[in-house]
């Protein structure tokens, strides 16, 4: 964990921005919208990593370069009443992300399991913004999808596989929807650039040199290092080779099942390369299997177990995955969306290149703490 | 790992040892049979801690107790097109699981996506035997399982979650297939039993003691200690927190979905309690999605590039989740089933005991390393 200072913004002025900037790149309004909502969902959900941060990087440099079509062109290529196989036009994840979470959610609703694959897809943003999708339809959504190789395989040295991410979403009575949320990594890159940047050793487990050897340098990560990540579970005496195993089967069935680039053939989000990202999308109607209210009932009943659980020494909580998050986007839609000084000031002068300058006044300076 | 003395045998022999010692205890021979399969599977496969070595305490002692009722009368209590929702029985989770996966791949050949969840069941061995049975319908098939407690969450003290297995098998073409099978502890509760045994200091990062705090000692985790095992990632600092919601996202699709027992409340194997262990199945149709054939090549492809990936220093070779399995199956198939001298000791004791001796006769002798 660590803080910075922060300048808070009202949603809207910053949603307004977003739209702006990439209608200027050539994106449609409504299009625009959509990816200005789950970019600004990250930040609301206190993940800044994910949020206006990567806007220029991420998206603004492949569309002004050319790399990704602005209009996400997507289709249908297949379907059946329970699936769909969807071309996402290398356009903006987000965009064709929205339309298969939908479209599987729809067939759910029909025949109570909806899955959706997309191949030739880009960088979609917080996996959960979409399985969340499915708790308004008393549904359990899943999100799936790979990424640029950034982390090894047990006794690999080489980053072959992405972070691949893992999202289920529950929903609950009273309780926070249950949202897990995780990269298959041990950590995400933008930790080590953290350390890196606070100057400080990683923590043992994070991270290998360029020989294999476990590493608490930032440097040999990150930065002309041509280290790795490592998978959860890190070495392979804590079962690395599980989230190694788990990043595999995301790959499996978001590029294979859709015949898209696996592993280290996706490509990098600044690159000139087409990234041909995949994802994996399913929602299961819970009334098939029982009442939606006995099953919500039953979630704040598991809640209840593990908040009443004894706590270690020092600790006084237990977290149910989705709860801080859901906790920060109720502080920041009360107090306005939090950004990092270097992330403004980026925003500022990505503004003033595309032409859309960034107007948005602040509400409120503050301090936060980040998780990541 | 660590390396025993063994005894091989032909598996027909252990076959009829194991369905006359279940046929005593009131289980019908076609039953008898499932569980005999599913129990030698895991011996075959080199996971002794679910194979013959489990006979009696997990299942032997239940019955003769009447903790779990012989004749498996499972039900299918709601059913659609695409799920199933199904009674146990309070019987042998083998048995019970086997109907439900052959469900789930017959949905799935109408609607291309099955599931099958299973309440009121009882342990049901290694989670990939069900999951591998989509294999030969050219499926995608998934296996969860929750189970007695364990599995400390994320700043607590005491075992609330079960080692929850995931289990993903996805066909390839020439390579194996993708076999994935994980508790989403750090490791298995036989591991600290071995290390126990060996007399040697834990790993760090394995478990806690009755304190919350991170032990190296054996004996705080197990044999009258009451720490507990951690989640896959270990302390929250290399994400404990992720394999603590995988085990909480298994438990809710097993027993939340299902309307089972969870956490805390599913019952231990040598417990007078009925256990009320629960199960989630799934098969996907590739073909709903692309030919089968490029599906499978494809895999073969990926197999290939993290095979051909550069080694960290010291290790020659990577390997894919389900990997070791089907060398040991090959091995074991040809050489005999390897069962350890304290085992057969068992074996024979708990035969006599039942009125069922195991006369089975050793093709040869060996010496075995194991991995967990």
């Amino acid at each position: 964990m660590y803080t910075e200072e922060v300048l808070r913004f009202k949603k809207e002025e910053l949603k307004e921005f977003v739209i702006e900037y990439f209608k200027k790149l050539g994106v449609p309004e409504d299009h625009s919208s959509i990816v200005a909502d789950v970019m600004l969902e990250a930040d609301l959900r206190g993940i800044p990593s994910h949020g206006l941060m990567r806007i220029n990087m991420y998206y603004g440099v492949r569309l002004e370069n050319g790399y990704m079509d602005p209009k996400t062109s997507y289709k249908v290529i297949s379907e059946s009443d329970t699936t769909s196989l969807i071309d996402g036009g290398n356009g903006l994840g987000h965009v064709v992300s929205v339309f298969a979470m939908n479209r599987a959610i729809e067939k759910a609703k029909k025949s109570n399991v909806g899955i959706s694959v997309v191949k030739n897809s880009d960088h979609y943003g917080i996996a959960a913004y979409y399985s969340m999708m499915a708790l308004q339809h008393n549904m359990i959504g899943i999100s799936l999808s790979n990424s640029q190789p950034l982390v090894a395989p047990t006794y690999g040295k080489t980053p072959i596989l992405g972070t691949n991410p893992i999202s289920i979403a529950c929903p609950s009575y009273e309780a926070y929807p249950f949202v897990l949320d995780m990269a298959t990594s041990v950590v995400p890159s933008g930790k080590i650039q953290v350390y890196e940047k606070l100057k400080q050793k990683l923590p043992y487990g994070w991270g290998i040199n360029n020989e294999g050897v476990m590493t608490q340098e930032p440097k040999d990560i990150k930065s002309g290092g041509c280290g790795a990540l490592l998978p959860l579970g890190g070495d392979d005496i804590t079962s690395g080779y599980k989230g190694y195993g788990l990043a595999l089967a995301v790959d499996i069935l978001c590029a294979v099942l859709s015949g898209a680039s696996v592993l280290s053939e996706v490509g990098f989000p600044d690159k000139p390369k087409h990234c041909d990202v995949s994802h994996f999308f399913m929602a299961i109607n819970i009334e098939a299997f029982r009442p939606v209210i006995d099953f919500k009932k039953q979630m704040d009943h598991l809640v209840e177990i593990l908040k009443n659980s004894p706590k270690a020494k020092g600790k006084d909580r237990i977290y149910i995955a989705g709860e801080k998050e859901f906790e920060n986007a109720e502080k920041n839609k009360t107090l306005g969306i939090p950004l990092m000084m270097k992330v403004l000031n980026d925003l500022k002068k990505d503004g003033d290149r595309v032409g859309v300058p960034f107007t948005a006044k602040p509400v409120m300076k503050d301090i936060c703490s980040w998780y990541q």
